[in-house]
């Protein structure tokens, strides 16, 4: 404490109120002590040490997103390999179910945290930050703002491999169902999408771009205002799994089949579209690597070591199964529609 | 203890030693010992007291069943709301998993332990009894054999009504895909399903019965054959919504069209099944109620009170969707194939 003291140019004391949670600290010189202490390893024990019952808190927005299981196996994967329980929760967004669910992280003591799509509001972090309790932030979709590790996926890179596969197909009328814009995830795979049309030396058509919120409904209806255009694509991409699977319902509603008179493509990779009719061609995100990578993260941030890269982005794959074809030599969407 | 001893002719010594878990105590004598305990509502301290932090230890067999997301969406709500939190493991089978979470449990002195198909030996069952950790047992596959409360659902009345539902519809070649016959669910559903066609005054066709184990592969495989019959059914029940999905599948592959050529029936109605091409009929299995409830019993148990019915089974809907029709004039299937 003393050498904190004498690198941030305040008084032992100061440093001890900054680490005790205490608010007479004027802003500035808490960000400057807590930075040091976090650059020199210090971390604040738990305040009700637990006789080695290791417990690291997994916290979700909702429990019924689809790849809400696919990180929970690989967290649960590491978690009990190394002896820790994994406490899951849900705070569906509602600061009281926060406020509660951090009342009982302090009563249980646990030794981490990860949240997923940090839904938690800028108090809270502070919060865990002032009981020591190392965060890491596993986002799939790539939300800004958590000032902890964050552990995400190649968006861009998978908008881009989706795009191209559909090109190297021979479509040229090519759709995105994209995802909710304010998300970083759904901005990196439009532009990924957008840069594989430009380097085959096509333009984009604002028309064939409709916006999605990664549900199943969205890529209906996404779907359906395609096909109710001029001049329909014979492809798309939809920037989710669920939308995908939600424009396969619109086309079937229509009598047109996937892939022979569309091609669809779409990201995440969950479990069912293997069985998906057809099986769907999508882009893979590693959503079980992801939490497992978390877990070593936040067991090295408990013991006080540096975490590695602050922000991870882990590879995603394109997965090709029977949901994309060559198109049709006359479209047969748009002879249909 | 001294009540106990002379209710059940004891010494209180031997008493004191069924509740330390000590083995010098004749196995009736413990029994009887032990049975006195609990309808007296004993419950023995665990051997941590974590000062108010208040966890249960929700055990699966493995994290990647459809259904484990659902369950702990119901046991993660009411915990939440009881201030407890919910630990989640995954213990594949594997005995070493098993014991390891054993140690675990001890060390984090859960106050109860949720099993999800009771996939626990039974040496870590009386471990469990020993340190006095109340159990309730989730089991919507129904194996027998756990000495604790369960919660399953109406499998019987599911199939009969997946069954009823095709015989409304016209058909009279009605195949059913089965579950592992071992699982008490599997025979309940396919005596469900027998129980309907008796009803109708049909005879059971063995030929139109094929096996599955609930996986997409086994769906797939199943409806393969039977497509292969000289008469092949109009109509099939598939014991589980992934073998549904599979069956589908094996359609698609031939060219048949749902429900067009073929009427198709799931049992559990996942999440996903909503967005199957087509939206898929089934029998719904209120999966997250399911865990409610467990949460409800096993609190009840922890504070000592009685668990209420120690088998409980909590009704099945059909939830009819596109995937089932009249059968056509002149059966398409057995025109196709």
């Amino acid at each position: 404490m003393t050498a904190i003291a004498r690198e941030a140019g305040v008084s032992v004391p100061t440093v001890s109120r900054v680490v005790n949670g205490r608010s007479d600290v004027a802003p500035g010189t808490r960000a400057r002590v807590e930075d040091l202490l976090r650059r020199h390893g210090y971390r604040r024990r738990s305040p009700a040490p637990s006789a080695g019952a290791a417990l690291l808190d997994l916290v979700f927005h909702d429990l019924d997103s689809p790849w809400a299981v696919e990180i929970l196996r690989g967290v649960e994967e590491v978690a009990h390999t190394a002896g820790v329980g994994t406490v899951v929760s849900a705070i569906h967004g509602r600061s009281g179910a926060a406020r509660e669910w951090m009342r009982n992280l302090r009563a249980r003591a646990s030794d981490g945290v990860i949240l997923v799509t940090s839904a938690l509001e800028p108090g809270l972090q502070d919060q865990l930050r002032v009981l020591g309790v190392p965060l890491v932030v596993v986002d799939p979709t790539g939300s800004p703002g958590a000032d902890a590790p964050t552990i995400g996926a190649a968006n861009w890179a998978g908008g881009l491999a989706a795009t191209e596969h559909l090109l190297s197909l021979g479509h040229r009328r090519i759709a995105l169902i994209a995802g909710p814009s304010r998300l970083l995830c759904s901005r990196a795979r439009h532009d990924g999408y957008r840069a594989a049309l430009e380097a085959a030396g096509l333009s984009v058509d604002p028309a064939l771009v409709v916006p999605g919120d990664f549900r199943p409904e969205s890529g209906f209806a996404g779907c359906t205002a395609l096909l109710d255009l001029p001049e329909p694509p014979t492809a798309l991409f939809a920037a989710s799994d669920q939308m995908a699977l939600g424009a396969i319902e619109a086309l079937r509603r229509r009598g047109l089949r996937v892939p022979e008179d569309m091609s669809v493509v779409g990201f995440d990779d969950l479990p069912e579209v293997r069985w998906s009719a057809p099986p769907l061609t999508t882009v893979r995100q590693p959503l079980a690597d992801m939490g497992r990578l978390a877990v070593r993260t936040v067991l090295r941030l408990a013991r006080g070591e540096h975490p590695g890269s602050p922000r991870v982005e882990l590879g995603t794959d394109l997965v090709v199964r029977c949901s994309t074809a060559p198109p049709a030599a006359q479209s047969s969407a748009s002879r249909i529609a």
